[in-house]
């Protein structure tokens, strides 16, 4: 029995398949002919592409064309000239062998991307650790395992799963274990994505399983059993058949109306990142979608994205939602999301600087080509516009004024807008929470995002080890200014929705809603669980509960109460 | 006539004295005699030794020996073996000559200290700057010009104005004009603590004047007048006088208390970082100290300061006060406050990081020693303590308990201890503000820190200069957490100062005031102009000015406001 990270809900019980890749050595071979070396590099390279396109028409007949993306983004990085070049200027320059030369290069670009401290650039360094993984095989003559070979019920142990081996999971793979990762790493992304049982992080798991153990994975709580005894595989079925029963249970909500016992209706929302999030919000059953984060387009290109191409984007996100709200956040870019083709100023606390929406306002130009491509796109459906990082209600009223003037100058040419557009702004800034009901005399909606405004409201960065502790959503002072963005929206007729972390959570829920939190937006696959919770609470006295809480002391204080309520 | 910047008001017309320093030539010389090189670079210190001691001795005439502390510093400078075995490593590894070992070793010391972002580090910048230029003079021959020489009223025109030069002035000296610098240049500084007019960074004055030409220095506008006529030197002349009696008129104040037209009473303190401050605000009639910034103590030391030596720094500021409260605020290092002899973690957050209270519970030995210093010295006047950065009701409840701890220690061991020691805290972080009223259950006062409490609440560095104009003292969202800390604190009966820039703004005043703040805590030279101010005041009136300024949208519209009101 093993101990690891849940990071894919399920039980599942099969035999174990040890993915072992080969063991890569390189030597560093010096005064080569550079002519052979690079004659090897182009040979490898190619059967290269060939492997990964082979791998992509394989996966193809599971994975949606979304997913198949990242075999294009593989594709790419393999043909990239600046990545082959610098191979083949090492090999010319220094007399080295290929293999040398390819992991060199590797190694530096992945430590590059890893360098950068965000998630969107480590998922580009572990593409290209995958990428450059294989090259270097093929330099070497040594195999990849091919998953796609797998045809009886199989529960997949490795050290860790790459993009290309989750791509090619097909069926029969009943689950996974892997020895590292965490909640948020690529692997248990995709087992999400593809509904499959999945534990992370379980050290030792290699060693303590031979091809053909029994294993039992227990992805609710955790638990990894080898050869599990004939009790253990009982109640791992029963467990089984429990949470596919919840699930069931779960599913009935899907076209159900979000609303207490008490006759109080609120709005379950997902927050996306692009078309397949979009199209999950409402297979889940999502009332609209929350929070649209646009700066994966920005972030996940080589120049800012074009007006036409933002267009095609958002169009359709649009169709996709048919005529249910879509809150479309305007880039939200710096702090420690950066751009490739961007240069950021030097600063001291990113965090405290040139960013989102201050970023806009100082070069509209950028800003422009996002509101015309979202006012185009505006016809398609129920468009609502927010704009990240508001602190004055100057810097809210010139973002709006822009958006008037290009709607004006898309109608002057003779495009549709819709009339019906509704301009709001995240609340993540102190400043904007306690001055919401002046805030609300301008902005249609507010929307709360949770993470910065903790951060900000306790001053305390949660990547920063030491002070992660005050990351405290539950804390007496986050309730008020939560409490202020609603009864300040409230007092002007305004709603208020919330696109953090903490709208998806099951003890937030009751508080959030008893402040009267209108629209909770929250990860795809946290709607129905939202929606179950709701729909058990009577609104009033959650207003009751949600009082206590914004007089008591502490976070700890707090939470006790709302379980002691809720359980 | 020259614009610059009015550093330390005052008005005065005389005789211009052009300080031109040496210019000061460093060539490379290779393949030099090690031996020679290291002897002409001896010579030279000793030279400089004898100079400085020379200086020192001369300044000493008219400086306090807190002020003449800056030779000591320079002393130990040019005597210390790590800079000066540098520069003879240099010597004798590079066989190079000496001026060009002491030019390097000097660049890369001060392109040290400036890189650490910071006025202390900039200060001691300047110090190696001021020292070293001295060294390679007498390494080249040649002359630095003695202002103690100067006999007749004169004005300093000059590039800029070192440390040194600083401390010769004279009372011939009637003020002085520089072509750099900044109302926080260490020129500035000193100037108004002698109590002479400066005009800083006005570009272009060197050139403009030359030695004997009259000068006439408007402080007041920052304007200088290059052989003004006689119309010219009549204004400057009333001008003076008028300025003259202004300070008379502040003067009379010095004993009085800060009352308004009805009535009401407030507290005028000071901010101060050691003993000679505290004499300053003794000297400006200020009725306490608000803030003791107690870490220069730890900054300007090579160690973390001993329990002794803590203790007889605090006893001497309480007796300076005699009786009168002082409030220390324990140790406030972190963010872009560094030690020289302690590791902060990297983060890539600073202010949103490791600092003041957080690294005192965490490393309670260090935070141990200076609340045992405190308690041991509070016998000796009316101690108040504060704990900057408090987030959380928890954190201050560990802090004090500590507290509570070391002082049952010392009593145990004896040693008298005050029962009279008031424990309070900072409120510089959005969410202490907005829970105030639960934190003034615990807390015996709050101080308002206004420069971080708007940094957290616009989420804006105002160190960055792409948001700098996010720091808003008069945005109506941070009068609001103004009010609530001061209405939470006065629920529960404590009393709220404010020890941030704005307590002593003009225009603040009369807000604050009206709020309810009961302390106002500023710099000494600052204290009875607010004192003639507040005395002009109606508070009943001020009240109802500030109900209206908490409902307004804009920082502008409150300004625009309180100037009407008050002009």
């Amino acid at each position: 029995m093993l101990k690891g990270i849940a990071a894919s809900a399920g039980v599942a019980t099969a035999k174990a398949y040890k993915l072992e890749q080969p063991v890569v050595v390189i030597e560093k071979i010096d005064g080569t002919v550079p002519a052979d070396e690079v004659a090897k590099l182009e040979a490898a390279l190619a059967k290269t592409v060939k492997d990964i396109e082979g791998v992509k028409e394989r996966a193809a007949k599971r994975l949606s064309p979304e997913e198949l993306e990242v075999f294009d983004a593989h594709l790419m990085m393999i043909n990239d000239p600046d990545l082959v070049g610098q191979m083949k200027a090492m090999i010319e320059n220094d007399n080295v062998n290929a293999a040398y030369a390819a992991d060199q290069v590797a190694n530096s670009t992945v430590a590059m991307f890893e360098s950068m401290d965000n998630e969107y650039f480590k998922e580009r360094a572990a593409d290209v650790k995958d990428v450059t993984f294989r090259l270097k095989c093929n330099l070497l003559g040594l195999e990849i395992p091919d998953l796609t070979a797998i045809n009886e019920p199989t529960i997949i142990v490795a050290h860790d799963l790459t993009p290309s081996d989750t791509a090619q999971l097909n069926e029969f793979v009943k689950g996974f274990a892997t020895a590292i990762g965490g909640k948020t790493s690529h692997s248990a992304i995709m087992a999400n994505s593809l509904e499959i049982p999945a534990v992370v992080g379980a050290a030792g798991v290699l060693e303590a399983v031979k091809n053909g153990d029994v294993i039992g994975l227990d992805a609710l709580d955790g638990v990894i059993y080898v050869n599990p005894d004939d009790e253990t595989v009982d109640e791992l079925a029963k467990k089984a058949v429990a949470y596919a029963e919840e699930k069931k249970a779960l599913q009935v909500l899907v076209n159900a109306k979000s609303i207490t016992t008490d006759g109080h209706e609120v709005e379950l929302a997902g927050n996306i990142g692009g078309l397949k999030d979009a199209e999950q919000v409402v297979a889940n059953g999502g009332e609209g979608v929350g929070l649209f984060r646009t700066e994966f387009l920005y972030m996940d290109n080589d120049h800012f994205p074009t007006e036409e191409e933002q267009f095609e984007v958002y169009k359709a996100v649009l169709e996709t939602l048919k005529g249910k709200k879509v809150v479309v956040r305007t880039l939200d870019i710096g702090g420690d999301k950066k751009l490739s083709y961007f240069e950021f100023p030097e600063e001291m606390n990113p965090f405290l600087g040139y960013r989102a929406i201050r970023l806009c306002l100082d070069r509209k130009d950028i800003f422009r080509t996002q509101l015309r491509a979202l006012c185009r796109a505006s016809v398609y459906g129920k468009l609502c516009i927010m704009f990240p990082m508001i602190a004055t209600i100057n810097e809210f009223k010139e973002a709006k004024a822009l958006f008037e003037e290009c709607k004006a100058e898309l109608t002057a040419e003779g495009v549709a807008v819709s009339d019906n557009i509704e301009v709001g702004m995240m609340v993540e800034i102190p400043a904007a929470a306690v001055l919401a009901d002046e805030f609300s005399k301008y902005a249609d909606f507010f929307s709360i995002g949770t993470n910065d405004l903790i951060q900000y409201s306790m001053a305390a960065d949660r990547m920063s080890e030491k002070v992660a502790y005050l990351y405290q959503p539950y804390n007496p002072s986050i309730l008020r200014l939560i409490n202020m963005t609603i009864k300040g929206a409230h007092k002007n007729g305004k709603w208020v929705g919330m696109c953090g972390a903490m709208a998806g959570e099951p003890y937030a829920v009751p508080i959030l809603l008893g402040l009267g939190l209108n629209e909770f937006s929250m990860s795809a696959t946290q709607i129905l669980k939202a929606r179950q919770i709701v729909t058990k609470l009577s609104f009033e006295e959650m207003q009751d509960v949600a009082d206590k809480c914004l007089n008591m002391d502490s976070a700890e204080e707090v939470l006790d109460y709302v379980k002691s309520v809720v359980e």
